[in-house]
């Protein structure tokens, strides 16, 4: 089996090591690797095989083109050539395949060459293959997941040592858990992209990424913190997704988990995936998002599925967007924050749109968890009370149980 | 896809369902279907593919034949002659294969069939395709799993509300959670076979379960339950196997886990597979561990990846069967609980062997945790308490992190 690979960075050093670390069982030919400054990689093994230019790759005759440079553009050609070639391809770029999936899943399936994907979500956890073969014969019914290891490193930080966000950022930044521009993360694309896959896979209906109710988590601040403590909860930010009559509902968004929930013991730089089959019930799934050695086992088992020829029919990712509801229809409950605060008034509005709530401070600032028919019920009274100007700024934090 | 079905339990009218939930994707034939009593399975949906003789599944040109009727014989032959005939082989049967799996590997490799057999383990969660499969590159180091339901939902019953063993498991009774004859549960020989049965798989060692070091929860008691509050921890029947230089150590046994950890947080009728790579670091698995649809789910997806022709090659079973090390060799801790003692007398022996220990109780028992660089000096100290007499009976309860 000979490969191309595109990228020398942390996922396709550790995908080597992992090659290499397997050599008595299979013998995988690395046959160049692309990178757009070879010297930066003076020192690295298989320098022999690094080159700066794409037509070297394809020189090569290839059977699987292993994509781990990231990125949307040359990625984007690279991999259609590559297809275009009747080459397999095996990818760990989530924001391609959330923007450009449809195109790519269609081209292979046209060429009949296979595109794998399983590093794009939950790094080093198995979870799409499982998703597709293992739990086939389910109808999903739900997903939520923490899909993101920078946010959830910091969420974690704030809330075990007390720290305020911007220096939890800072401590992932130093520890390289974070990127010097973490907007990708910190935003919520990262998890909202990779919610959009699993979503996509799990209803056999095309979720796009930018359809989903997205709120990041630089607004979480340490008072958050000291209520979710209170509460007996942590924050997370959580993807979660569901399929109801015909109807996919799908959000990223911190909130609060109960601490006695599994979402709320995966902490630091780990990811959760759990998963509700109709016939299987919930399954977890946990592990490392990221690193270099886990993500590269990913990688290495997509590679490995195409050498034994273990391939699954995707064509989810053909099929129209479907429009998303971005809005917790259900009961729901959520802690709402109010500063410069008019406090007999606000609890009138939510007294009359809410049937319960409780008052956990109103003090320097008023906070109060409330309990309702929908989230719907929840923004009737934020609006009302924003609309007549009883408080300066509102903070309002779902809480998913 | 034509299928021959022996077993119409549980299991298997789960398998029929999820078949038929999945119609429209899926054309699986039932063929015939074999049970030892016909008219207990009236009303049942395909009554007409009832036999009770296992000449008409065989004279059906079945493709697959599905095993979810358990025990050991007959289901041994028919499974070989099965293998002889070239028909794959699907099963949930753990008891046959922790005892027979190198038997039928070797056959079916021989004849180029497929035996295949998720549901055995963990029941619908997906975990020996994704231990195979998926983490093939790493070097499986440790795992870590609660494999019984019944047992798991016992003592889960015993925590949360004080019971006694006996009531626990009455009401697990009741409840279809234990059968009449609790004894393959509730002495850890179903969870020893599971065990066995990822460990082959996990480390390339033919693991065989008697060789483990086995212990069951019927000696815990309230007591137990108590001291566990008091140390935040939960009481569980963990499996556990590590690979280290080459030598395998193994045990299911009740354990103290911290309340703070996974395996704490997996309550009830549910099972965790927590698995620990080189490259991936630590990955769990999560979800029901048994009933109908969910184990039903597991059995389709082994018959959807035959034929889909996406097959993994299992040589493990054939191998000799390891010795495999029974205690607990790195720095353990355990409660250790004395009835008519001689306090003095035994702290002294304890603070002879043993670097660190805490006092829990020593009014109506003595109850002490012990911190100790390996197990074998807990074991030291014990027999010499038990040799001079200083006690009437003692309890031991691993702690492990």
């Amino acid at each position: 089996m000979k490969i191309g690979i595109l990228g020398y960075g942390t996922v396709g050093s550790g995908f080597i090591d992992v090659i290499d670390n397997n050599r008595d069982k299979r013998d995988i030919e690395i046959c160049k690797i692309l990178v757009s400054d070879k010297y930066k990689h003076k020192g690295k093994k298989y320098f022999d095989k690094i080159t700066e230019n794409i037509e070297d790759i394809f020189e090569e005759n290839i059977d699987v083109l292993v994509e781990v440079m990231g990125g949307l553009n040359p990625t984007l050609d690279y991999i259609k050539r590559a297809i275009n070639n009747n080459i397999h391809v095996v990818t760990a770029n989530k924001d391609l395949l959330a923007e450009y999936g449809d195109e790519l899943v269609k081209l292979a399936n046209e060429k009949g060459v296979y595109i794998k994907f399983e590093a794009s979500v939950g790094g080093g956890i198995p979870v799409l293959k499982p998703l597709i073969e293992s739990l086939e014969g389910n109808n999903i019914e739900s997903i939520s997941a923490i899909l993101n290891g920078t946010t959830n490193f910091i969420l974690s930080k704030m809330y075990d040592e007390n720290l305020p966000y911007n220096i939890a950022l800072k401590q992932a930044q130093e520890l390289g858990f974070a990127e010097a521009n973490p907007e990708a993360d910190v935003m919520g694309y990262d998890a909202a992209r990779k919610l959009s896959i699993l979503s996509t896979l799990a209803y056999n209906n095309r979720v796009y990424w930018k359809d989903l109710y997205l709120e990041g988590i630089t607004s979480i601040d340490e008072r958050d913190m000291e209520y979710a403590k209170k509460l007996d909860c942590k924050i997370k930010l959580v993807g979660q997704s569901s399929l109801k009559e015909d109807k996919v509902s799908a959000f990223v968004r911190p909130v609060l988990v109960e601490n006695n929930s599994i979402l709320a013991k995966v902490d630091n730089e780990f990811n959760a995936v759990i998963v509700n089959g109709d016939s299987v019930g919930e399954i977890s799934f946990v592990g490392k998002g990221a690193g270099k050695l886990a993500t590269g086992s990913a990688v290495y088992s997509d590679v490995i599925d195409i050498i034994d020829n273990r391939i699954n029919c995707i064509d989810s990712f053909m099929k129209n967007k479907v429009e998303i509801n971005k809005i917790l229809e259900n009961k729901c409950s959520a802690l709402l924050r109010f500063s410069s605060f008019k406090k007999n008034e606000i609890i009138d509005i939510i007294k009359s749109c809410i049937v319960e709530y409780d008052v956990l401070n109103d003090k320097d600032e008023l906070a109060i968890m409330v309990y309702a028919n929908s989230e719907y019920e929840i923004n009737n009274s934020l609006c009302l009370i924003k609309d007549r100007g009883y408080c300066k700024n509102i903070n309002k934090l779902v809480k998913i149980s």
